[in-house]
């Protein structure tokens, strides 16, 4: 009986320390989301002191990479967590490498306009790139949201958004190098804006990976590499969509 | 006795398992270097049948950081590493996701050699890039041979290194915009040439993570985000220089 209540003890301490790292990526999460919202905000007024914020704002995100992480390699010294425990480690893992990077895009966009803003006399860059920005801010907050839902489904949803993140970035650079040799006077400019949409682009394939992420901690597969279709029917073999999942046992009876 | 038999024979075992992982890392790497070097030898031939192949090689690249992720899971589940094991197997997780950007940055530059090549006629893209393409390529190298002999003092010296890529690589871009200023008619070419540029920084960045691993392996400290000098006063603390490891105990007694 004791023996039976100190197993339940460390199956609890085990359930609040998983517990803990999830509300801990979350937060990193939150903070490079609002890093990149200051950012995009700091570009859209022109305003360098808003960017210095952002720039100083990275060291936390670093921070929280570097404690998550420690954290992590505690948990698998420790508690040897197995099966979807370890997935969710591993996934993590993963997760906050690519939340550290969104937080050096919003940095990159940070630092142009502390440079030069976007030199608005000649085009108006933030108009150009207004919509790719929103568009890259929402994925990510989508995919964070799925994390933290851990919705595998939804996970295969947003997965397939990258691609218009991608098609409206390569517009964006035809339109600059229009920019430029129609009037080489908005080269600079021209060149910031491509770095900028760069960026965007860059948070759209991390928000796409923290989605492969939670499709590969809920459904156990790897689906990075691997064709949408291909994904799609691994991910329906492994965890049936909702609603069957609640209706019939898993049409393999494995999962 | 027998148990002891036992016991040996699973830790032979797990040994063999470390090796292997150890060894498909190596043969990664040697794959990644070897798409980046022919990337940028199909550059400066203007080959676009190398650059085809490089275009179809990155899968191979893909597949490998796919079942080394999948060995690392099996070893994390089964033999639940401890200390420096799980140290080594927490570095190559991330090591091989260095490793496939490498190979993605390879594409990249093959991508640009096959649509356009760097349009020679107009500037000589290739001598621009020549030498910044041969420091990012010895560079991978050598991560890829500190790695192998998990040569920590090595990697505080390497790490140091990405900085004179850093500048080089701004040197480049400062250029490109010159040569678009001055002939308006460069502009595709100069972009084209920033992108190429842009590819091999990044592949100096995925070196110097991955030489930042071997000291988090070697010395079991994190030194991602740190200060240099920060980084060389604890590694020092942790894993004394070569001859000092020899003649005398760890200063801390701890190592």
């Amino acid at each position: 009986m004791e023996s039976a209540e100190f197993g339940q003890h460390i199956l609890s301490r085990f359930n609040e320390d998983m517990e803990r790292l999830r509300s801990d990526v979350l937060r990193m999460g939150g903070l490079a989301e609002s890093q990149l919202g200051q950012a995009l905000q700091s570009l859209a007024l022109g305003d360098r002191a808003l960017a210095a914020d952002v720039v100083r704002g990275e060291a936390e995100v670093n921070r929280l990479e570097v404690e998550i992480d420690d954290e992590c390699s505690r948990i698998l010294a420790t508690r040897a967590p197995a099966a979807s425990d370890l997935r969710l480690v591993l996934a993590i893992i993963k997760t906050i490498t690519d939340l550290e990077r969104v937080g050096d895009e919003a940095h990159k966009i940070a630092n142009i306009v502390g440079r030069r803003g976007l030199e608005r006399g000649s085009i108006d860059g933030y108009r150009v790139v207004r919509h790719l920005g929103g568009v890259a801010l929402a994925y990510l907050r989508d995919a964070l949201d799925i994390f933290a839902r851990l919705d595998a489904h939804a996970a295969l949803e947003a997965v397939k958004r990258d691609r218009l993140l991608d098609e409206e970035y390569d517009a964006i650079q035809r339109q600059c190098i229009t920019f430029m040799i129609e009037d080489p006077r908005t080269i600079r400019a021209s060149i910031d804006l491509m770095w900028v949409a760069r960026a965007l682009e860059r948070v759209g394939d991390h928000a796409k990976n923290i989605c492969e992420y939670v499709i590969y901690m809920v459904g156990g597969r790897d689906v990075r590499h691997v064709s949408l279709d291909e994904v799609e029917k691994q991910l329906l073999a492994a965890v049936p969509a909702a609603g069957a999942a609640v209706a019939a046992p898993p049409p393999d009876g494995t999962a």
